[in-house]
C-alpha cells in the first residue's frame, strides 16, 4: 500500500432535505468535504497510509473536520488550526427535473486566507507516494498559485509523484487566469484529471470537429510531456436523479473506457468526481491493469452517488464485489 | 405586474411519510393549501399583487393559514376569521405502483357553511385584473352555488377578468348537477381551464371518435364565446412516481401544446394543477405569446412536483431557468 | 374465511436510512418479521382466522413481537415466552445500483433452541385448515429438522393441509444437507413454494438446457405427488430500486403465470416473497381460479414492496382494487 | 381476571413537537384516544378481558383505530365502522410556564352522531363484570344521554357493576345540563369517578368552609348510596412541567389518601386521568385493600406522564415494581 | 396602534439538537434573527404597524430571511438585497449543567459591510412613532458608528421616539470604545435598554457598594436627561436549563419591578431579551401603567423561553393570559 | 501526557427515543461503547496516547466500532476482528419517576468467547503507563478470568500501573464468585474504583454502624496495600432526571471529596462512571493535587451526563472551563 498526502480546502456543507427548497428548510444535514479531503478518505479506505494537510479554525468546526477525517482513519498532523472560519457552501439538492443549487460562503476561509507555507516540508512529503492537490487551492487566492507552485516542486524534490484535479470552478477565477496558472503548475504534474474542456478553454487546444476525447488527450500530453496519465469522466444528465457515468483513461498512450454505470436513483451526487479520483490512484498505486484502474474508479465513483455526504464509504472489496455481481441483489 | 384575487376554501393536509401507510402513520406532514390559494402564491411568487379571500376558524389553526399565506407575500386582508373549523383531509402518499390515496374530512368548514357575501365587494374588487375561482367553490353546497355566481358578476361589473378553473370532483357533486350549475357561471367566465372530460361529461358535447383535444375546446368556446382561453394538461401516468406532463392551451382560436416533461420521481403531485394554473395566468397577465405561456405554465408545474406542500415555490426567473437550461445540472 | 397456522422463527430487525452505511448509522429502523409471521399477518389482513406459533424471549423484545402480531388481528396464543433472545438481523438497504446488505446475529435464539414441542398439539392444530411452516425452520437445528417433521405429521393426522416454503438459505445450511432434511418433508407437503434452484440444487432434477420453469415443476410434482400447487416469482433485477416481479404456478397439472408487475422504486423489499405466498394461501383458501389466484399473489407482493417493513399492509380489497385500476392514479 | 365492557368515543390527537407552537408546526405526532378507551387498554395491559365499544368511520382512520387496540390487545368485536369522520383534537403540548393549548375538532363524528344502540346488548353485556363510561359520553347529544342511561340500565340488568367518570367538559355542556343528567345517571352507579368541583359546580352540594375532600364523598354519597366507591385525583401544578398528584379514594364509607408522586418533567399528561381510573378499576377487581388500590392507581398514573400518547404502556408486574423501587434507578 | 421602525443586522442561526454537541452534529436546526428583527416581529404579533430594515444577499438566504418577516407580517419594503453574505452563528444549544457555547461568523456579512445609508429616510422614518436599534449595530464598524448616529439624528428630526439597546457584545467592540461611541449617541435616545453592567462598565458610573439597580438607572437618567425610560432584566442562572427571570424599569423617575418568573425547563434562551423589549416598547405604545408594561414584557420574555427560535410566537392575547392564569394548565 | 492501554468488551447499545418505551419503538438511537472504551476515549480527548484492545466481528458493525474509535483519536491497532457476533443492549431510557431499564443481548460475543491472549503483550504494554481494565471482564467467562489475571502480570512486568474499576454486576456473576476472583486480582492493582458496596459485598469487609466511606477505603487499602488510590462516586438519585454526584478519592491515605453536582436534567447517564474514571486517571497522570483530580473528574462526569452517548466529549479545557465558569452561562 501507498503513502499518500492530499492538501486542501476543506468546507462545511449544509444540505437541504429531499423535496425541501433550501428558503424554506428549517432543518439542515452537515457534512464536512473538499476534493483533496474526499479523495483522502477514499484512499485511506482502499488500506493506504494517507493524511490531509488544511487549516481550519481553532473551534468546534475545526474540531469536527479533525473527526471526520480520522473517523475514516485520514491521519491529521498535518491539519493546521488557526485563521477565522470555516468555509461554507449550501446545496439545495435536486431531484428529478429540479437541478441542484449551491450557494457559496467561502471567502474569508482559514485556508484561503494563508499567505505562507504553515508546514515544515520534510514532515509533510517524507516517504509520500503521492502527492495530490487540485485546482480549486490555485483558484483560492493570488498567494495559493505561488504556495501551489512551490509545494509541488517540493513534492517532486522529495521524489513524490504530483497529482492534480484541474475541477475548474468558474466562480472562483476567469478560464485565462485558470489557464496561465496552469502553464506554471502542470510541468510537474504526473498525473492529471482533465477533459474535453478543460483542454479547449485552459490549455488552449483548438477544438476539432469530429474528434473525442482520445485526441484532446493526446494533445494535452503532447503539451505536457510529464504527465503520465490523463483521467476523467463522461456524465449523461437525465435528470438529477438519473445519470449515467463513464470513466476515462489516457495512459501508456493508448485510450480506455470503462463500462457506462447508470445511476438511478441518485442519493448524492457531490464527491462523485472525487470518489473517481480516489479509486484511479489507488489502481495506479497498485499497479493493476489500465482496464482494470478505469473499472475500479467508476464503480467507486458509482457506488458513492448511493451515499449521503462528500466521501466514499466503500472498500476496496466492496467496490469490487460490486464489479463481480452488478447492481441490486441483496448480500446475504 | 397585474393585481389578482382569488377566492375559495383552504385546507389542513395530513400527508404521510415515504412508505408508511396511513393507518400506520404515527407522525403526519402538515400542509394548508386549497386550490384558489396555490394559484395565489404562485402568481405572487412571480411579482403580481395577490390577494386570497377565504373563511378559517378563529384559532391557532386560522392563524396557521394566515402565516403561511402571509410567507409567501399573499395579502389577507380578505381572510375571514370565524365558524367552526378548518376543513382537513389525509393523503397516504403513493410511491411507484402503489396510487396515493385520500381521506376527505371537509364538511361543515368555515368557508362551506358560509351564508352570504360577508366581504365589502368595493374592497374585494377594486382595481383587480383577474378575479380567479374554481369549481370546488360551487360544490361545497347550493348556497355557494348562488354566492359564486353573485360574485363572477360583481367581478364583471368591477371590470374584472374571470378566470375559472372546473375542477370537477366527483365526492363534492354529481355530473348532472354540476353541469347545470356550470351553465350559470359559465357565461361570466373569461379563461376556463377545462378538458375533455369537463367538456363531455359535465359541458354536455358528445364525443367523437378519432376527435382529439383541440375540437372540444372548440365546442366548448362555440357555446361560451364569452371564454377567451380554455387551457389544461395531458398527464400519462406511469406510475405515483413517474408521470410525463404536457400542458395543452386553445387561445386566438389556435391550439397550442407544450413540450412534455418527464417527472420522476415525483416528490409531491399535489398543487401540480393549480401552479400550471398560475404560471398560465401569468402569461395572460404579462401578455407574452400563448406558445411562451403553455411552456411556462408546464415547466411551473413540472417544477412544482419536486417539492413537498401545495405550493408553488419557485420565481419566475427560476422557471425561466429551468425551460432554458433543461433538468437535472447542478446550478453552482 | 379459513383458518390458519404458520409457525417459525421471528426476528427484529434494523434497519438503515436511505442513503446511510451500516457503520455510519446513528439511529435504525425497528421491524420485527419472519417469513411465516408475514404470512400469518397477510392471511388476517384477507381476513382469516390466523394464529402463530414461535418462541420469543420473555422481556421487552418479546413482548414487542407480541404487540406486533396483535396489531395485524393475528392471534398470539401460541406464542411461548422463554428462553434466551430474539434473534437479529442489520440490513443496510440498498438504493440504485448499491445492494442491500444483511448482516445476521440470529444464533441462539429462543425459537432456535427449542428442543421439543412445546405447544399441545391438539390446540395447535384443531379445526385449522393450513399448516404453514418453511425451510428455515429446518434449518436451524437438527433437532428442529425432527420437530418440523414432527409437526408436519401431526398436522396431517389433525386433516390440515401442509404448506411449505422452502426458502432455502446458505448461511444456514448447505444444499446437501438440505437436500437430505427435504426428502424426508416433503412427503407430508400439499403446497409448496419452490423454484428452479430449489429444483435442480436441493430436489437432484438435472438441468434440462432449453427447458423452462413448467418443466421443473413437472419434474418436482412428478418426486412428490402428494404435492398439489407448486408455485414461485421470477424476479428481474434492472437494480436495487428497480425491480420486474412475475408470479408463477403449477396448479392442476398446468402451469400459470401473472401479469409481469415493474416495481420501481422499491421502498422496502423484505418480505416481498412472503406477501406472494399469503396471496397464494388467499387464493386456494377462497378456491378462485389458478389465474386470479397468480394475479393476486403477485400484485400483493408488488404492493408490498411499496412499504417499509417486513408485512404486507393490504386489504384484499386494496390489492383487487390495484389489480382493477393499475398503478399510480390517486385514490380521491 | 374480570371481563370488562368500555364504552365511549375515540378520537385522533394530533400533538405539536416540544418547543413548537401549534400555527408553526410542518409536522404533527398522531396518537387515538378517549377516556374509555384509554381505561380498556390499562386494563388489558395488567391482564383482564376487556373490549371496547365505540362508532368510528369506515376509512383508514377507522382502521387505525382498530389496529391501535388490538395492539393492547383490547377486544374490537363491539368496535362499529360507519358514519361521517374520526373526531379530531390539536393538542399544542405545554412546557415549563406555557401551558398545553388544545383545539377541539370533534363535532359531527361517527360516536356523536350515533342514533340508537347499534350493538345487540346480550352481546355487549354477556359475562361482563364491569361496565365503564364516562360523563363525556351523554354530553355529546341529547341522543347520548338517553342512549347512556339505557345502556346503563341494561348493564344492571346484566349483572354488571357500572363505572362512571364523570369528566366534566365545559366546552361541551353547561354544568346545569351536566347536572340534570347526572341526576339520571348516577341512581344506576356502583364506582364514580368525583371530586370537590363536581360534588359542588354538578351535583349541588353545599361547600362548606374548612371542610375537605372527605366531607363531599360523604355528601354524594348520602345523595346516591348505590355508588359504593368514589374516588379522584389532586393535582398541584409548578408547570406545564412539574406536577405533584395525590390519589384519593371514598371506599367502605372510609377516605384514603396515596403517598403523593412528584412529576417532573412531564412528558405527556393526556390521560393520566384513565390511567388513574384503570388502575383503580384493577384494584377493585383484584379485591386487594383500599390503600393498595389507591396507591397503585396512582402510581399508574404517574408512569402514565412519562410516555408520549394517551394510554398507559405498564403492565401490572411494572407499577408494583415503580412502586417498591421508588424513581428513576436504573433496572439492568 | 404604533407604527414601528427597527434597524440592524439578521443572522442566521445554526442549533445543535438537545444533548448533541455542535462538532458530533449531522444535522442542524436553522432559525433566523437579530436582536431588532426580533423585537420587530414582538410588536407585529401584537398587531403594530412594523417594517424591519436592513441588507442581505441576494440569494436563498436572503429570500428566507424575507419569508421568515413576512410570515409573522413585518413589512419587508426596507429589506435590502445585495452584498457578499449572511452572516451567521453557530449555537451549541446547552441543557442542566452545560452552558449553550456560540461560534460566531458574522464577519464581511451584506449588512455589516454597508459604507452608506442607502434607504430613503423620508420613507423609512415617514409616519413611524418609534425607531428602534441595538448597540450591536454600531459595533460592526466604524462606519456603523456614524451611520447610526445619522439614523437617530434623521429619526428625531421626523419626530420619531428613539429606542436603543445598549446590548454590548465585547467580542464585537470593546467596552473604552463601546463607551465612547454611546456618548455620541445617548443624546438622541429616549427609551434605553440598560443595566448595571452597563451602567458601571460603558457610561463610566462608579459603582457604589450597597446600592442597587435603582440608584444607577437615576445616575443614568442624571447623565442623559433625555432618556425617558431605562428598562433591563435581572437574570439568576440555576443551570442552562432553570432560570429566575425578572424586569426591572425606571419610569416617571420611579423604579418598577415584575413578579419573577420561574423558567424551567428552558426551550431557547435566544431572543427572549428582545422578547422583553417588544413587551416593553408594546407597554409604551399602549401607554398602561408602569407596573403594567414591566410585567407584560417580563412574561413575553419568559414565554418565549418555551419556544425554539429567535422569535417570540405570543399574541398580546395570550401574554395577558399567561399573567392572569399562572403557568401550566391545559386550556382546553 | 501519557500513554495508556485500556483493554475490554465493546458493545452495540440501542436506546429509546424520549418517552417511547421499548416494545413501541420504531426506530432507536445507536452508540458503541463499554466501559474500557469509554475511558480510553475520555483519555485521548484529554490528550493522551491512548489504545483499545478488543475484539469484534469482522462485519460492518466491527467496522463501525474501529470508525467510533478511531473518531475520538483511540488507536485501533490492538482492535481484533473475529468471532461471531458484537454484543448488544437495549436501554429504555429513563425519565422521571420512569427509571431507565436494560436488556442485555451479549452472551458469545467475539470478545466474550475469546480463549487465549490473541495479541502480542509486547506490543500491547511497550511504553504504556496504565493499563486500565474493569471487573466486567473476568466476569464473561472463567476463561476470562485466568486471561485478567495473566494480563495484569504482564502489565505489572512491563513496568505499567493497573487501573481496575470492580463495576460489580450482578447479572453476570454471583458476589461469591466475584469475591474470589477479585482476591486473585487485586494485589497487581495500583488504582482501584471501589466503594462501599464493594467493600461489604465483594472484599468481605464488615459493615461498621455509623462508620463512612473513609473508614472502608482504609479497610480496603489494609487488605491490598499495593493500591495506592481507590475512588467511587456517591449519587443521590431524585429521579431518572434528577441526580446529585460527589465525588471521591482515598489518596495518600486521606480522604478527598469534590463538590456536589446537581445533575438536571440528565441526558444520558450511561457512561457516566467512565468518564468519571477517565477524569480520575486523567489527574494521576497530570500528577495535580487530590483534590483537583477529585474535582476534575467529577465535574467530567456531570458534563457527560448532558450529552447522548456513552463518551464524554469534552477537553480538559472544557472541563475546566465549567469548573471555572460554573453551570449554565451562554459561551460567547
Amino acid at each position: 500500500m501507498g503513502k499518500v498526502l492530499t492538501l486542501g480546502e476543506i468546507m462545511l456543507r449544509f444540505s437541504t432535505n429531499q423535496g425541501i427548497r433550501l428558503a424554506q428548510s428549517d432543518t439542515m444535514a452537515v457534512h464536512y468535504g473538499g476534493g483533496e479531503a474526499n479523495v483522502a478518505i477514499s484512499l485511506a479506505n482502499y488500506g493506504h497510509d494517507v493524511s490531509f494537510a488544511s487549516k481550519v479554525p481553532n473551534n468546534s468546526l475545526g474540531e469536527a473536520v479533525k473527526k471526520h477525517l480520522a473517523r475514516y482513519h485520514v491521519a491529521t498532523e498535518s491539519l493546521l488550526f488557526g485563521g477565522d472560519r470555516l468555509g461554507t457552501y449550501y446545496l439545495e439538492s435536486g431531484i428529478g427535473q429540479r437541478a441542484a443549487s449551491v450557494v457559496y460562503d467561502r471567502a474569508h476561509s482559514s485556508f484561503a486566507e494563508m499567505t505562507s507555507i504553515e508546514w515544515a516540508k520534510e514532515d509533510l512529503f517524507d516517504g509520500v507516494d503521492i502527492f495530490h492537490v487540485s485546482g480549486i487551492t490555485p483558484a483560492l487566492s493570488p498567494t495559493w498559485q505561488t504556495l501551489t507552485l512551490d509545494l509541488m516542486k517540493s513534492a517532486k524534490e522529495h521524489g513524490c509523484k504530483v497529482s492534480f484535479d484541474i475541477n475548474y470552478r468558474g466562480k472562483l477565477w476567469s478560464q485565462k487566469e485558470a489557464g496561465e496558472v496552469l502553464k506554471t503548475l502542470l510541468p510537474y504534474v504526473d498525473y492529471c484529471s482533465a477533459g474535453y474542456m478543460d483542454a479547449v478553454h485552459l490549455l488552449g487546444i483548438a477544438p476539432q470537429e469530429g474528434e473525442e476525447l482520445p485526441y484532446y488527450y493526446k494533445k494535452m500530453q503532447a503539451l505536457y510531456p510529464n504527465i503520465q496519465v490523463f483521467y476523467s469522466t463522461k456524465r449523461q444528465v437525465t435528470s438529477a436523479s438519473d445519470n449515467h457515468l463513464t470513466g476515462t483513461l489516457w495512459m501508456d498512450e493508448t485510450y480506455f473506457e470503462s463500462t457506462t454505470q447508470a445511476i438511478c436513483p441518485i442519493v448524492d451526487r457531490v464527491g462523485g468526481g472525487d470518489a473517481f479520483s480516489g479509486g484511479l490512484l489507488h489502481g495506479l498505486l497498485k499497479k493493476v491493469s489500465p482496464q482494470e484502474i478505469i473499472e475500479f474508479a467508476t464503480a467507486a465513483s458509482a457506488l458513492k452517488h448511493t451515499v449521503h455526504g462528500d466521501c466514499n464509504q466503500f472498500s476496496e472489496e466492496e467496490v469490487n464485489g460490486f464489479l463481480a455481481a452488478g447492481s441490486g441483489k441483496i448480500i446475504r
